[in-house]
């Protein structure tokens, strides 16, 4: 199968595994290290698509569980696909919805086929198959789809953990003999398996072993950040990751805080996705240099400095703690606008720092500095500006 | 008292009372006619002060109402001032507090000296004076202060019109004194008279009589939009606007409906505001030149067309009936930010086209056709751009 998603690593970091690379797609290329704002239903909640550019992520996700139950498939379809419906036109990556699915606990069931479960929407059946999910991805238009898996819990019974990577497996396989058929039907994009096994490096290694002999245009990490601790998902990305191939990127999904993110890239990981910039915003936490901040506190009602003072975001541009304290206690839908532009900015722009970084040779450097400004923790004993 | 507002009449409709004008502020110039969104805890709700921008509204108006409760008088002179706190800098109009205190009926008392209410944040007592209205407005830092009047109920005993517009004369004598000690304190703005009188064109008048002679920079009517029927609106701003001197800005408070601000504008009015464009999206309520449509409705779920497709505003440029119909019946915080833009951009158009149509002496013509047009209703039988 001809690879639609050529992968180019530009730039080895000598002092720990991090690359920087690129990937091609249809809508443009991806630079990584790179971070992927999450879009669910086809906005990145609170932003315009206009202000999404202004972003300028290098690919963002969407997620099929959700796009599947609304619009569906066939609407999707009439309505000229995910881009057409996002109005962005840059790359896109979909989830295949088993991570949702496996979320829905009582309400779905796995069978040998596929998962069938019960819309939260309105309770209506529905079947995921690891053929439907690509059909259904490819039919969106995306550029890089996934395959259906099976997200074990935290914890997990160690002797569940076999049959259910070999359940992935023989799915990945019937994943990409789907994406073969849509390609030769005119889709531009390619399909990433998942990569599963608990905490274990022998499943991982026995689930890499037989996804890496076949023509994946990617691979992912799944089933991390499911609630195990920080140094056990440090240790995990550390033996997962070198079980990928070398020569095709490398996606963590579901992760991370910045330090993750950070451990994750000396570790090899190229791509990222996680709701926690945007869904933080919502609940008032803010992502900065020097680290987090809870604009709800009382201690920002009368400071007129920036978020972050590092920061050249139009938020940070614009407005004082104080000010966004004020519209956030007052339920004001722009805070949510403001705090997410900030948020992604903060990721997106660290990513562009680690490349960066990693391009210079530097990236061990860069990482600690990161992170022990971080845990000085925001200032405000300072003059303030007002 | 020397004016801080100069107002210019450019041109005058040879058809009707209606004219271009200019009001000029310490923040910009004013051209009227202009409708002022509404950004009531100090944003318009869902925008960015960079979205604001780039819709350009000439003048916009907060409620000091709510920013005296929150973030209060000496935490707003602490954080700079109202423009700081929106980081807009373009002229701002706050009203006096009078018309939400009113509205709280069971949680207010009138006093000659002013009303006593409860908070509806804490319920704490509050007391609203005709000076210190005045004074708050000064310390916000805003272009125009409005004066603290009684806004009457509809509809009202006919004894009881006299007696309150008495007070509210006694009251903008009050308000006028305090904003000269405020403007020598080195405030650069300026305070309107408001007319009031329910819809008895003999109180009005009587009411008219006593303001005009006084050195306002400008005179709104109060009192209308509150629950009367649309041809008592038009007949009652047909006989009020007249009432007030030719040579400075009428300003017509809370209205309204496209078709209320064309038959306002042809008896001279200047300014307007009105929550009916951004409440309006967010229950999914649209302004469109061929009329309103309600994008909840099933009939736009497949429709690939714009909003308006006389409309260039970002969001009809990039988004779709049927996409925006998704995000709306999917609860995304962006729906709130797409309809906003585009509703403001309509009425905010509508009157920058009625400026041009007032300059070239053709304003009965062009509002005869707008409101034509948007009786045409939104047609679904067309072909769909998809």
């Amino acid at each position: 199968m001809r690879s639609l998603l050529p992968f180019t690593v530009s730039h080895r970091d000598p002092g720990s595994s991090a690359r920087a690379a690129v990937l091609e797609t249809a809508h443009g290329s991806v630079e990584t290290p790179a971070f992927m704002p999450v879009g669910t239903a086809g906005t990145v909640k609170g932003l315009a698509a206009w202000e999404l550019e202004r972003l300028a992520p290098q690919m963002i996700l969407a997620n099929t569980y959700h796009l599947l139950l609304r619009p569906g498939v066939e609407r999707m379809k009439i309505l000229g696909g995910l881009h057409r419906l996002m109005a962005w036109h840059g790359p896109i990556l979909t989830d295949s919805g088993g991570y949702q699915v496996f979320s829905l606990a009582a309400r779905r069931r796995v069978e040998e086929n596929g998962v069938v479960f019960r819309s939260h929407i309105d309770g209506a059946e529905h079947r995921l198959t690891p053929e439907s999910v690509i059909a259904a991805q490819a039919s969106f238009g995306v550029d890089v789809a996934m395959v259906l898996d099976e997200c074990l819990p935290y914890p997990v019974a160690p002797e569940a953990v076999a049959p259910s990577v070999k359940r992935t497996l023989r799915w990945a396989r019937r994943a990409l003999d789907q994406a073969a058929k849509e390609i030769e039907e005119g889709w531009l994009g390619g399909v990433f398996a998942i990569q599963q096994g608990a905490l274990s490096e022998a499943h991982r290694k026995r689930c890499s072993e037989d996804l890496v002999g076949q023509p994946f245009d990617g691979f992912a990490i799944g089933g991390l950040a499911v609630g195990e601790a920080s140094e056990q998902l440090h240790e995990a990305v550390g033996f997962c990751a070198p079980l990928l191939p070398e020569d095709k990127p490398r996606y963590l999904m579901g992760v991370g805080y910045p330090e993750d993110l950070l451990h994750a890239i000396s570790c090899g990981v190229d791509l990222f996705d996680c709701v926690l910039p945007t869904r933080s915003a919502r609940t008032g936490k803010v992502f900065t240099s020097i680290g987090d901040i809870n604009i709800k506190n009382a201690r920002w009602a009368e400071d007129g400095r920036p978020l972050d003072s590092n920061c050249s975001c139009p938020t940070c541009v614009r407005y004082s703690r104080a000010a966004l304290r004020h519209f956030y206690i007052s339920r004001e839908a722009t805070s949510v606008v403001l705090l997410t532009m900030h948020n992604l900015w903060f990721f997106l722009s660290l990513m562009r720092r680690a490349r960066e970084a990693i391009m210079a040779s530097r990236y061990g450097e860069f990482r600690r500095r990161i992170i022990e400004r971080r845990r000085q923790g925001p200032d405000d004993a300072g003059p303030k500006k007002r």
